[in-house]
């Protein structure tokens, strides 16, 4: 297999590259054309790799790829998911080349979306061409690739529902995380749901003077600062009123079992470039982002924001906040919680308004099961060792959907790693782990 | 004097717009060659209107207009000020026309520096063309326009150390404030001071994916938030360490008059469309505005802040922070004392860093004096009323400095209205105020 991937390796990221170049960034309206361009190279591409059938299904808002290759039903079926959209690239003025004309240095290849996700959901569209040309495919394999991932799925919840049965399938193949170190593979076991918010503060009627109404009008910069430090107590804990009334506690035992996963606070610090780490008291840092919720401002603004002074008291105050979730905390309740709690505490002198971006719920992969133990092993003839169960802090809020939806569980076989700076400036992806990706995904169909 | 403003109306209209028309906004580099050009056609305006000579100062930074007419050494001297420069006209997207070009709407000028402070400093023009064309001026003149006030005036005052002996005068005479309303003129007698700073919170050394890092690394929006909700405690009370050491408490009997001038806080609330108002405990609002320091956020960013959602953790989060002070607060001391305050609370997991922007002292002026009492009747001449006596809230902070420099009192006849929202979108002066400005000085003149 490695000849075959060194052999065909120019084409590869020839291939890859011209996905990369299309800024399909899915939640800005102006890259509407982008997202079907994109779509429909996917869909291509996907043809030329085997697949019998590639489909685009349009939807209420970005377009669905629907590809398969049926051997027959004496086969497994792999159901694979991957998205094509991206994040937004900016700020743009901290890429070191074009976030949307790829660039390999360092042994890397450097734009949006390089590993999130076309490079990771490329990988398997490569894994599966090797299997069908070498003749060695022995499973049905189907792929959804949506458009909607980084706006948290919209509309994919209700198409994978109408087509239930085009879509039966016995795992859900993904890979669209990170693993622990290129020294360290790792499967994800389990990942947090997500709810994302965003307030707006609205004082006096204009912008004002700030000598003239200064100390006597209430200036909606301060009431949202004041508002967003009432979220999180001393402690670290979210007061957010039955925020936690759902979390699943894990047992002595299990905490212990994660608490194995290599972890160096120095090295987290160093590359982080941080004097301290922060967050809940009583957990410790891998747990804080494994199995403990959180929130976060990812976004504020307000007044005036440029070069030099000016004295004003803005008219209105904005920020993005999002949660993290746990099992089992439901995204939707956590969102009206938060709702009701910032209209609680919003005081008289402000309006304020609260409204909901995407969001999902967390969910959990059992080990023990056939699919996590043939990725396991595909890792280790790759990388040496035997990957470590890890709890990913992110969120692909639509796998929980689809899990519940299709009665099939995810399997996260994720080849990012942090230094990849995924939803940052210079997003990257090594090529190292391109190529051992594709060969751990052909390898994972050898043993599933 | 009414015929002569009503014969020249169309002419002095004219001639103000061609200096609106000019985007002299001082804090913004790429406007530099629109400063100068504006400094030359208010020279050219001050040479037109009767000025003996005009001549224009090249500073470290932007150029002050400086014009005299001198009849001899046995008549006082008034020494007018003004500032030429604007604000930024942002956000562009809330105006009903173009901030640089003028539009008469309502019976109001409609531009950047309408009132603030082009549109002030150009009735002193036109009430000594008409004391110079009617034979009726009996004082010597002098001009100084500065092309700083807005951000501070960083030269003026080592300019006016250095001309001194050409500076010399009774009075320093100045419009650039608001009064009470058209039905209640007012003199303001005294003025806060301002220290403006700027605060830059870094967390992590890039954008990470708040879902990998959520809950474990400090998010510097919301350390940023955390340090901003602690300046002011409940009570209104600003919480820096040492910022009430020089506050001037007032007398009861003090307080007392203050209270005389007549305030509608309902008409307040209704006019900046506010459910309530907020202050420092045990003060009014006119207290609260007047006699009482205070601080405000003037400008918040963070993280992504475009449409949609984007899960990021930000590297860096910003605040443009002003406190407006009272005598006999010194703006220095206040802002060492404010870096010293953040550099303390600022949490070990993020690098904080303080930097400073202008600032100046606040100041007060005796209303037994004899300037004081002939603005009075020269304003009761022109709205029927006398005057009532106020205390602004806003800064034109080199007014302290001029007074300690040149040995002389300020004298504050302004004939903006709040209506006018300067430094907002839509700033705006009356008509009416317009030409009841240029009669009132000019019955200055003849009173002083």
């Amino acid at each position: 297999m490695k000849e075959y991937i060194q052999a065909n390796r120019d084409r590869f990221l020839d291939e890859l590259f011209s996905l990369l170049r299309i800024p399909s960034v899915s939640s800005l309206g102006q890259h509407r054309p982008d997202m079907q361009r994109c779509a429909e190279r996917l869909a291509e591409l996907l043809r030329e790799a085997g697949a019998d059938s590639a489909e685009i299904f349009p939807t209420a808002g970005h377009p669905v790829v629907f590809a398969q290759k049926i051997l027959g039903p004496q086969y497994g079926t792999v159901l694979v998911y991957g998205h094509y959209d991206v994040q937004p690239a900016d700020p743009l003025e901290l890429w070191h080349s074009d976030p949307f004309e790829p660039q390999i240095r360092d042994g890397a290849i450097y734009a949006r979306g390089a590993n999130d996700d076309k490079g990771q959901l490329f990988m398997h569209l490569k894994a599966f061409e090797y299997l069908v040309r070498t003749g060695s495919l022995r499973h049905n394999v189907k792929f959804i690739f949506e458009g909607e991932e980084e706006i948290g799925s919209p509309s994919l919840a209700a198409w994978a529902e109408q087509h239930k049965d085009m879509l039966k399938a016995d795992i859900i193949l993904v890979s669209d995380t990170t693993m622990i170190s290129e020294q360290v593979p790792s499967i994800n076991c389990g990942m947090r749901g997500l709810a994302y918010l965003e307030i707006k503060v609205t004082g006096p009627d204009k912008d004002l003077h700030s000598g003239h109404y200064g100390g006597a009008v209430a200036n909606p910069i301060n009431i949202l600062c004041d508002m967003i430090s009432s979220l999180i107590d001393k402690d670290g804990h979210i007061t957010v009123k039955g925020f936690y009334d759902d979390v699943v506690e894990l047992s002595a035992e299990d905490r212990e079992k994660l608490a194995r996963a290599p972890f160096d606070l120095g090295e987290y610090k160093k590359f982080l470039d941080i004097g301290d780490v922060k967050g809940e008291k009583g957990y410790t840092t891998l747990e804080r982002t494994g199995i403990r919720p959180c929130l976060d401002v990812n976004g504020i603004w307000g007044g005036y924001t440029g070069e030099g002074a000016k004295t004003v008291i803005p008219s209105e105050a904005h920020a993005k906040i999002s949660m993290r979730l746990v099992p089992d905390q439901d995204s939707g309740k956590i969102a009206g919680l938060f709702e009701k709690h910032i209209m609680s505490i919003a005081p008289d002198c402000v309006k304020v308004e609260v409204t909901r971006h995407h969001g999902g719920n967390g969910f959990l992969i059992p080990i023990s099961s056939h699919a996590y133990q043939a990725a396991s092993r595909a890792m280790e003839e790759v990388y040496g060792v035997e990957p470590v169960p890890s709890r990913g802090g992110g969120s692909i809020p639509i796998l929980a959907d689809l899990q519940k939806i299709l009665g099939i569980d995810p399997l996260l076989m994720g080849f990012g790693l942090e230094r990849d700076t995924i939803h940052s400036p210079d997003e990257s992806y090594l090529l190292s782990q391109f190529f051992k990706g594709i060969e751990a995904i052909a390898l994972f169909y050898r043993y599933y």
